[in-house]
């Protein structure tokens, strides 16, 4: 399937995406996954986050404004995911700022996920290198570097890893995909690599990882071009007026 | 009261609405509050939500995104507000979804709350019938049957429900509304539900239960009816600005 | 320097502000952040929030939806910032509430803060005086007291004292400014409030407290000021986009 026929399918199946996510994007990625034409359900408890998995397509977890009573019950719903075939996404947000999201990341890894989503610098400490030896600030201008990583990456935890940049890479560890495009906008508006995930989310319920982690980057870049705007909050408002219809806008995928 | 009496009396009363709601919705519901002609006032530590309702009109309960700690701040309002006659308005959402929300629907509507407010789905959990037995989601296409549970569960609890759902249905047991219109696009955006609620609470200022549950529903109808906008983010906006002052824009209520 | 000065010393330095806030502005405080080109970064985890404040230049707290675990929280980021020097601003919101949120600000000004700012009634219970008894609220019409108050009580504290209303105060005991203008539209917005102190926070980067205050109050009155909307969502839009590029509009500082 191409980005086009992705999206419809998505469309069509209308998919469940149990979003475990951070306090900032909270409401905005549960519009964007209605924008894409799936369904979000927030939900966090402990007590209750097996069943919402259960009824669920696709487990999302993102470590944004994590605390460990919040990741217990990530790792609760991460294994009851993994243990009944559920596809899970990790947005490992800003993990080289603590040792609390360092320890997160690497719980949630080690139950197991589909894809790892993140910028330069969360993917270099992921696979315990350092981003800021490098000098690169979410892996702009080094493209080849982010490849590198992301296919050794790929490779030793046999997942998907997505990282965002200007150009954006994805790689399984035996295909990579470079994407290009999209806007400067997206770095004003909060969130945009939250929206991403989601976006990630929303096609591993109708796709394989590796190529519903490049739809998912590919749509946010192709939706954020060529958007009249006024400044971030209109921007933001006519990127996910065109996420909701954008096949209906004359942009072809 | 019709609706455009009671919207004037609520604007003249700027009744202070606590909220005790999700993670998704509190900003939106925050506005939508402000956007009646209220105030807003969302609190959730079990220290002061007592002396939070002390200083409001009305209580707002939503499970939307509960944990058992939340439940028990909600059980502490929910009592005291009771205690000092204010109203309480229940929206279950996603009751049916995970023990942890039945129970905690269950326990605040054994307290005894004015209004609960649902879909089809969730006010089925409440009444113990089950909503896929019957093959409809959200009660949509089935208004007689919704209107029937309504009425009946009306009665069991003393209390007025409010069902929403192509066709909204409000009922105290004795009388029974049924509010058309409205717009598909408000299931494009997260928290209408939600908002509607907020609605009903605002109401609930300044009028009896069951108009109040009902001139909330007809708002959301006759506010998200002839809009414009581009996709759900514009008319996110143009809703908004319509509810904030529906009574000059020539739609007569 | 003036405001005209500040923004641009502000958007070349960039600098990352560590929220704590409440759930009612998470997100938008968080664009608010990035619209004056500064960077956001929410955190809330006890274990954590220490190496949040070392990697930021400013820790801002705002007590809106505080439970006691965030109490807590906030206690440990304020004296480590205190510890290492990074500023602090402290939004008492409601603070005259209920007791937790006097427990709160009374003990995070404990600790020692740059700027306390608040509507009048806030800055009343921090002050010890009932705002009640004045028969005012927030302060309008009384610019008089304010500029009283907040002489006083910077000068007991030894900090910058922000009371926000249609006019605003600002004082460090030696000096004070007023601010005049606006939009009567921002009361319209939840978390205009909150947004201010966003925006002190961010100047505290880059000038001393006083000023800060200062300007934060004042480029949200010189934003908000001539902007074309329809409601209070479409304002909001405009007052963001206008935030991002406001030295652009021909709206002179």
């Amino acid at each position: 399937m191409d980005l086009k026929e992705a999206y419809l399918a998505l469309r069509k199946k209308k998919p469940l995406i149990h979003h475990m996510t951070n306090l900032v994007v909270t409401n905005l990625t549960a519009n964007f996954t209605l924008a894409l034409g799936a369904l979000p359900v927030m939900a966090y408890a402990k007590e209750e986050v097996e069943e919402i998995v259960d009824k669920a397509d696709v487990l999302l977890l993102n470590i944004g404004t994590i605390t460990r009573e919040q990741l217990d019950s990530m790792l609760v719903a991460a294994k009851h995911a993994k243990a009944t075939d559920k596809k899970i996404v990790l947005d490992p947000v800003g993990c080289g700022a603590s040792a609390l999201r360092k320890e997160a990341a690497r719980d949630i890894i080690a139950v197991g996920v589909d894809v790892i989503k993140g910028n330069f610098a969360e993917i270099c400490t992921i696979a315990g290198k350092s981003a800021e030896m490098r000098g690169v600030e979410s892996g702009e201008g080094n493209v080849d570097v982010a490849i590198e990583i992301a296919e050794s990456l790929a490779k030793d935890l046999s997942c998907t890893i997505a990282i965002t940049g200007r150009e954006d890479v994805v790689s399984n560890g035996v295909g990579t995909a470079k994407i290009v495009g999209g806007s400067e906008m997206l770095k004003h508006i909060t969130g945009s690599g939250c929206m991403a995930t989601t976006a990630i989310a929303c096609f591993l319920a109708v796709e394989e990882p590796f190529y519903a982690a490049m739809h998912g980057l590919e749509l946010m870049k192709r939706c954020s071009e060529g958007l009249n705007y006024g400044g971030p909050a209109s921007f933001q408002q006519a990127f996910f007026d065109r996420v909701f219809s954008f096949l209906d806008t004359g942009v072809e995928p």
